[in-house]
Formats: structure tokens, C-alpha cells, sequence
């Protein structure tokens, strides 16, 4: 396809069509141990009542509230319930000892707190210092949940307190959104591996690292990472391999006016689309479809790779996995800026409390600069300067 | 030890005192592939420039700039650099083709971009269409980071951006904080597992998974997750194994007031210390330390347990993984609402924009409540009443 120039709004809905595939939800059941941080694919409906029995709700005496109406009162204990037991049933005129969470023994409607009570263990018997009501530290059967209530709507984000309500219930396998599988691949002949040597005219990968990194960060499995130099058919069977295992495919470099530009070269034949974002940093974009799996190309400087995951990867990779869309703040500036007219800018920034200060280096190789940044600032591509105190927008990085 | 009365605060910091020794910070090293979300345990120097030499901003032509100040001007093509090609040397009133990244040859101060320029290949020669200034569109070695230069600080909780930087400059070990390692022991002959037969009188174990996805979430390894009946020695078999394995222990049950409290009765021999603090739901706590590692015993019933983990565990777990400490926020309430006098109580809540509703049920049974909740509201010993509009002490679950 032709090259053109697209706005990032345009390159963002254009981008959003390509990967809605991913967004189809498909469901995966994993175990309940692994299910933190996973988000609910169905809604969950009890399977059960909770508590599933009436039970006692302190460690005392379980009553006929009738037989300590005039307490202090002095009965036969007839026995224990211990948390686990079975239910038994009570005999009128006596109590039963009854621990916290044991069922309530038919003939019992009510406990009294071993604190109210003085047992004569001799005599058998307890002396019950205050009247009660019926149901009084007594559980319901059901007062938590009824079968078939719903405890969780689809799309929970799964934490602790929910793992727990899962477990009440029984539940083993809890059905959660896929993960979109993610394959990354770095290209360029410039790159070493780090831990290899770096020799003259090499630098180190950092956009396989930081891509996989910043896909695991917002929800995705990564399932391959793979490094291509400047070489066609090495791209096209990584490619071909990602394409296999993958759900997305995220290439850095390549996509830019040089020589050899190993993506945009395989991939425009192949019908792949280049064009220029107005943007910067990550004006030159692309994406393709291989095999039937969508391929989104970022320029290779790291600056601009990251930037174009966040804005174009990220909102979509999180909708994905249901995680909730990152939001934008609009927040003061501390200093004066600049901006390129006619291109909507991502300024990397710190946050002073709630005022952002703009990093002074915008280059897009500045990679300590990005590390050194909390947010990232949007500025509309009309605009060419703002003032210490404008409201800029601000994406959390 | 006796049982005492305590109040919140004074078990907090009797809590943190305990495990005080999670805090110590050992170090553990791991690959980069797998530091996200880790924490820092050292700051990182940069080990070399970066860029680690001078190289080509752009896709154009290295010059020097004295012989394109004439501009337009045809010069011969030397040849061409590519990125990942070893430094040349440009002859004087040459030009070489240059790539993004691509070394910048000796002799040449500046590129051109390919847009500013026309190239003629049968005749070897290219029309500078511009002139250009010492540096322009040219990176110079150790701009964005020189050797030894502070990368990142130790406390950095690694983000993408953070591992982009560590690749960038060919790390591949990254000493980070050890995750404090957690085993959890639920104690009850009433438990029984997930996918097991209910039988009557017996509840599924929730406190097991839910306290180990609260470890987890909060930046721990847990290492070992039992279940336990109210049988002394298999519970003294149980922390056995568990202080040979974590750091810390987190039981929950067997702390209360009745005949069967399997670790109050273990541990107090053992010096355990059990006191009631005034709080609710939490109120029976204790603690101890088996063959040097701390154990934290918390009450049975569900909600009970994760608020006590909230309250006492939480903060330290987070402390001693590098995580930040969660913060409190003062919201106003929704409804009025009454409390216990004496006693700190934690009430689940839900968020309306940033209103409080609190929720109806306070049984600390009511685990499905809990779920539905987004924070706990603390209310202080000292209130018995709040008014709609009150701002109330929110903790984000």
C-alpha cells in the first residue's frame, strides 16, 4: 500500500480495527491459584448458600431462648459442638457448649457468649447469665449468599477479597479472559544481545526488553522475543514463526527512509501499510496481517518505540485482557514549553507533586531520559507553546 | 504470655517490630526478563556511554559541514553506512550515505537528511539541498548517559521504561529486593478444599487462597499454603516445615475463646503472644516466633482475616518488597453510620465517584460482602457516629 500521512487519532482508530480480533474475549480456565490479577470472563453465581448451614457465630452455648428467659438460670450441658461436627439436635431444657462456625443443634435458636456464662464442670452445668433472643450469634443458612446469587460480574478484575468469595463457594477453575499472546521482535544489525560484547557501531537491544516488558505490564503473555537483523528472509521466517504462536506481533525498526529497512521492505509487499503519524516522537507507523495475525511495526529509536506501544498498543492490549483503560489527567505545567506545529507531541515529564515539569531532551534515542520520566505529556498538534500553569494532559507512564 | 488488651496502633507497631527482620532487605539477583514490577535493591550506574559512539540521527547524508555551506551543492557519494557498520572515514569534499544509528565517519560534523536531498545514482553524486551547522541531526557519544552516570535509584520499582535503560546498557543481572518469602496455614476441622465434598457442618477454606493472593499481591512468595484440622500435632508439624521455608507465617483460626483453639494452645507454651485488640472485625491476634521466624495468627473468620492482614501485614509485606506504602484518603460519607465505642472499626465500602456508601452487613462472616467491597473505612476507637457528608479514613482494597 502507499504511504500517506495520518493523524495519531486516525492511526489510533485504524489500529483498533486491525487488533479487534483480540478483543473477541475468548475464555481460558485457570485454576483459583492462579487467578489473581486474571479478569472474570463470566459472571460467577453461587453454587451454594453461604454459610451453607446455620451455625453458631461465637464460641458459647447454644439455647432454647425460651429456657434462659429468666436467667440467671442454671441448665445440664449436654455436650459440644465443635466447628465440623455434624448437627445434632438439643434436648429441651438443657444447652449445648458451641464453638464458633459448629451448626446449630436443632432445638437451638440462639447463643449465649461463653463470656455471659460460669460452667460447673462437676456438676455438668452452666449457669447462663442473661436472657436472649431468638437468633441471637446465630448465622443463617444463605445470610451471606443465596444459591444462584451473583457474587461477580464478568469483567472483575480478580484480587484478593474476590479470590476469597470464589473459594467460599468452592470454586477450582474460574473462567478468565485469554491473554493476547504477544510476539516481539527487534530488528536491526546495529543490535547486540545484552550480555554479549559490544562491538564498534553495536548498541544494545532495548526494545525487545522494554516491548515485552511493557506488553507482560498490561496483560498480555509474551510468547516469543526475538532479535532479526537487516536481513530479509531472517525477518520473514521470524515472522512466519511469531505468527504461529502469536495473537500480535510488535516489530521496533525498520519502517523508517533509509537503505534497509528489513520491515517496511518485506511487509509492503505483502500488503503492509506505512505511513506517517503525525507525531513525535513514532511518526513512521505501519502494520500488516501475516497468516492472519495482526503486526503493528514501531520505529526503532527506543523513545519512539515506547511511546507508540502506549499510544496505539496499550489501550488496546488492556481492553483485551479487561484490564481498565489507563486515563488521562490534565495537570499544570511547571515551565513554559514549546511544541512542533502541526504534529501532536509526547513529551516525557516528572510530576513535582501535582505539577508536571517537562524533561528537557526530547530526542528519541534518550532512553535514561524515558526512564527518568513519569508521565508522558499529550500536546495536541495545534498547539506551539504553553505557558508555566496551562493545564497539559498527562498519561501516567 | 498473658493475653493483654492492645490497641490497634499498639499492635501495629508491635507487629512491625516482629517482623522488622523482613526488612532487613536481602538481595536477590535476577535476569532482566524477569525484573518487572521487582524493586531495586542497589542504584545502577551506567556501565558505558550511551549512545556508546557518535552516530546518525537520521536517514541522510554525513557531511562536513564547511562543504555544504554553499548549498546547493553536488558532491560525490563515498559509499554507504549502514547501522551496525564499523566507523569509516569521509574523504574531504566527499559525502557518505548514512543510516539511523549508522557510526558517524571521521571528518564528517553533520547529516543532512534524505529528505533535503537528490540523489543521482549513475553518476555516484547527491545534491545537498540545504546547508547545515557542526552537529546537526548528529548524536554524540554519552549524550544521553555517560559511564557512570546514576541510571536509576535503588527503590525504583522496575517499570518497562526501567528495563529499556538496564537493556540499553547490556545488563542482564539485576539485583533486586528479595521477596519476603510467606507461608499460610488455615486452621479449622470445619475446612474443607476447593473441589472437595462438602460434607454438613463443614465450609470450603477461603482464608488459605485468599491470604496467599493478598501475599502475593503485595509483593511476597508464598512458598507454602496448608491446611490444618484443630489437631496440635499436625499443626506443630505444619509450622515446623513452614519456618524452614518462609520468612513469615500468617495462620488464620484457633485464636479465640473456645475448647479447641489449635494455635493459641500450640503456641502460647511457645511464648506466643495472644491479646485481643481493640478493633472489629480482628479483634483476637496473636503472634509468636518458631526456630527464629516470625508467625502472625489471625482470627478465622474471613473477613476477619483478610482485615487483619490488611491492617498488620500489609504494610510491612509492602515495606519490605520496595512497594510503596498504601495510602489512606479522607472521603466523605455517603449515609450516616453508628460505631462501636472503644473499638476501631474497619466497615467495608463501596465508591460512588468519591463518596462512601458503607455496606449494609458487618457479620465478619459475610465474605461475598467483602468481595463486593472497593475499601475499608476506618473509623476511629473513639467515634460512635457519623453524619452523611463526614469525611471518613478510606483504605483502597
Amino acid at each position: 500500500m502507499t504511504s500517506g500521512k495520518r493523524s495519531v487519532e486516525e492511526h489510533e482508530r485504524y489500529v483498533a480495527e486491525l487488533l479487534g480480533t483480540l478483543l473477541s474475549g475468548s475464555t481460558v480456565t485457570v485454576p483459583l491459584s492462579r487467578a489473581l490479577h486474571r479478569t472474570l470472563a463470566e459472571t460467577i453465581t453461587s453454587p451454594l448458600d453461604l454459610p451453607p448451614f446455620r451455625n453458631s457465630q461465637m464460641d458459647g452455648y447454644a439455647v432454647a431462648s425460651s429456657t434462659v428467659s429468666d436467667a440467671p438460670v442454671t441448665l445440664p450441658v449436654q455436650g459440644v459442638v465443635a466447628a465440623g461436627d455434624t448437627t445434632g439436635a438439643l434436648a429441651r431444657g438443657s444447652v449445648l457448649k458451641i464453638m464458633t462456625g459448629a451448626p446449630m443443634p436443632e432445638g437451638a435458636d440462639a447463643v449465649v457468649p461463653v463470656e455471659d456464662t460460669a460452667a460447673d464442670e462437676d456438676a455438668g452445668t452452666v449457669t447462663i447469665g442473661r436472657g436472649t433472643r431468638p437468633g441471637e450469634f446465630v448465622r443463617e443458612a444463605g445470610s451471606d449468599v443465596r444459591t444462584g446469587d451473583r457474587l461477580l460480574s464478568a469483567g472483575t478484575v480478580l484480587a484478593a477479597r474476590h479470590i476469597a468469595v470464589l473459594a467460599a463457594v468452592g470454586l477450582t477453575n474460574i473462567p478468565v479472559r485469554a491473554r493476547p499472546r504477544v510476539a516481539v521482535i527487534s530488528t536491526g544489525s546495529e543490535l547486540v544481545t545484552a550480555g554479549d560484547v559490544l562491538g564498534p557501531g553495536h548498541i544494545y537491544n532495548s526494545n525487545g526488553p522494554a516491548l515485552a516488558a511493557s506488553a507482560s505490564a498490561n496483560g498480555a503473555d509474551v510468547v516469543s522475543i526475538d532479535h532479526c537483523h537487516d536481513d530479509p528472509d531472517e525477518f520473514a521466517k521470524m515472522l512466519a514463526y511469531a505468527a504461529g504462536v502469536a495473537d500480535v506481533i510488535f516489530t521496533s525498526g525498520g519502517v523508517s527512509k533509509g537503505d534497509f529497512e528489513v520491515v517496511k521492505d518485506t511487509l509492503e509487499p505483502l500488503g503492509g501499510d506505512f505511513v506517517s503519524v503525525a507525531m513525535q516522537p513514532g511518526g513512521p507507523q505501519g502494520s500488516a496481517v501475516i497468516d492472519g495475525v495482526p503486526v503493528l511495526t514501531f520505529p526503532g529509536n527506543p523513545v519512539s518505540a515506547l511511546v507508540s506501544f502506549e499510544v496505539f498498543a496499550r489501550p488496546v492490549l488492556r481492553a483485551a485482557a479487561g484490564y481498565p483503560p489507563v486515563t488521562a489527567e490534565m495537570l499544570p505545567l511547571a515551565t513554559d514549553l514549546t511544541s512542533i506545529p502541526g504534529k501532536r507531541q509526547f513529551l516525557r515529564g516528572a510530576l513535582d507533586g501535582r505539577t508536571v515539569i517537562p524533561a528537557a531532551g526530547r530526542g528519541s534515542h534518550l532512553v535514561a531520559g524515558l526512564a527518568a520520566a513519569d508521565v508522558l505529556l499529550d500536546i495536541p498538534a495545534d498547539t506551539v507553546s504553553l505557558e508555566a500553569g496551562d493545564l497539559v494532559k498527562v498519561l501516567t507512564l
